[in-house]
């Protein structure tokens, strides 16, 4: 995880309180913000994905972090760059793709520029109004973990793909054309009383938890056999597979009555900051994500 | 000029009120917001510019957008994008560059990921309270075009890098490390009673007074003798060298009794959208417009 290591060193450069969750909350201004980028042959290829679909998970993607905050999604900025071979019918393409996954989130700005591969990276603001905003450091010991849908469908659409099976099913969407869980962020920003701990599961649900009990100082237990999953899909997948774009939050059990469409797969105990899935507990678990592109370009 | 075909195809799609200033103002939440991307080979090279001076560059480009809205620049956030054989000592000094260009505005997000060259995109807010927010289509008959500072520097100082001759001179200092006008901006921004309209020259001061000329339906007559630049730079490099990031603004002749640092190099008259330079009128100057390594990869 080179990520992670460049991350800290940026951290310590820029001294900011405001990097580590989703979105920074710029409490002054009543919003959350934040940007986020895709890379060619990195997070993305044109052997699987064609410009409507990457246009549409861009849009996804970033809306998800909003989301995550529990704001709700307004502006975007779109910068897309591309080799000067690729034509109108592309950018055109990827911006009905943006479009159609914005609904009513207005693209605002951005840029187009020329590049070796396409590089796209957008950024989004959400209106914190009439929202109680998540930090990933709020989870508290007795606090209940619920989840907003299924996990390692995108990472098994992935290896689908990988292995040339490129139809669109269940899998593959999953993978291509993402959801961000606007109602269920919306949901539990606007009912919850007391501070909370969200974040979506981008890089898998076992990290999404980890990076929660590490910012909080608490111990999150998990029960594999709650978390919602296909059933073809195995356990090591739905644990540490990225990209379902499902939403974790970590919340005070008297919330629970007042909200629905989530499954409980957890709870915060007292601890040392740490994972502990199905009583097994971890302090670290960099080494099992996985991101098959990212992995080929980062080794 | 491929960008500009694509912006037309971009807004068509996008059908969007926001595009066509270097910032989009969303009034409803009192902030002007935008995003502004730096492609290795395109916009710059590491044969002439290191990783601190880019991190430099890349917040002040940002930092004009701004600017030239006339909102107070507030909080960025930064995606970096490097080959993996790219060390941690660049991407401490890029930030260590970022953060000096910035002073107050704060950095409270962005990514890292991998690829193939280094893609740079950053975002920005400003906020719009006590500020008169500026629009390109706000020039009318008779308003005065004043300059915040000479122009063809930049450009001169992008043909010395180019020839060989790197040493950091006033000239390539500012094709390099660029000074955004956050005190004119601010001065402007703040004196306002009317409506005005403002840009930066980021794209050439001849670009800068068409793009509002056009937006604002009007002729813009400037008087090539009145401009300031170095005594060194051909008059065509002043005309339309880019990335000088000057603010030109277009303001009521009433607002000059109480403003200062400026320059007046023109007025608008009524007449068809378009330029006239020494009394030469042009309705199109985009193949005047040069940027070295722009040209080199859109062709």
């Amino acid at each position: 995880m080179r990520e992670k290591e460049l991350i800290k060193t940026i951290k310590s450069v820029l001294n900011s309180e405001y990097i580590g969750d989703d979105c920074a909350y710029l409490s002054d201004l009543g919003i959350t913000y934040s940007q986020d980028s895709l890379v060619e042959d990195v997070h993305f290829s044109l052997k699987f994905t064609d410009a409507y679909m990457l246009g549409y998970k861009t849009a996804m993607v970033n809306i998800s972090d909003i989301c995550a905050s529990g704001a709700k999604p307004l502006y975007m900025t779109v910068s897309l760059s591309l080799p000067c071979n690729i034509g109108k019918e592309f950018v055109k393409s990827f911006y009905e793709g943006v479009k159609s996954a914005c609904g009513d989130v207005k693209v605002v700005g951005g840029d187009i520029t020329g590049s070796g591969k396409i590089y796209i990276s957008a950024s989004i603001i959400g209106s914190a109004k009439g929202r109680r905003i998540s930090s990933r450091s709020n989870a508290k010991a007795g606090y209940k973990v619920i989840v907003s849908g299924e996990h390692g469908s995108s990472a098994k659409g992935l290896e689908l793909l990988l292995s040339g099976k490129t139809e669109l099913n269940k899998f593959t969407k999953a993978h291509l054309m993402p959801q961000a869980r606007v109602d269920f962020s919306e949901m539990i920003a606007k009912l919850a009383r007391e501070d909370y701990a969200m974040t979506d599961s981008s890089d898998g649900l076992a990290d999404a938890c980890m990076q929660i009990a590490k910012a909080s100082g608490v111990t999150i237990s998990i029960d594999t056999s709650k978390i919602p999953h296909d059933a073809s899909v195995d356990i090591q997948t739905v644990l540490y597979g990225g990209e379902d774009y499902e939403l974790v939050a970590v919340v005070p059990e008297g919330l629970l009555k007042n909200i629905s469409g989530y499954t409980i797969i957890g709870e915060v105990i007292r601890g040392e900051s740490g994972l502990m899935i199905d009583n097994v507990f971890f302090s670290d678990i960099d080494d099992k994500i996985f991101n098959h592109f990212k992995e080929e370009n980062e080794r």
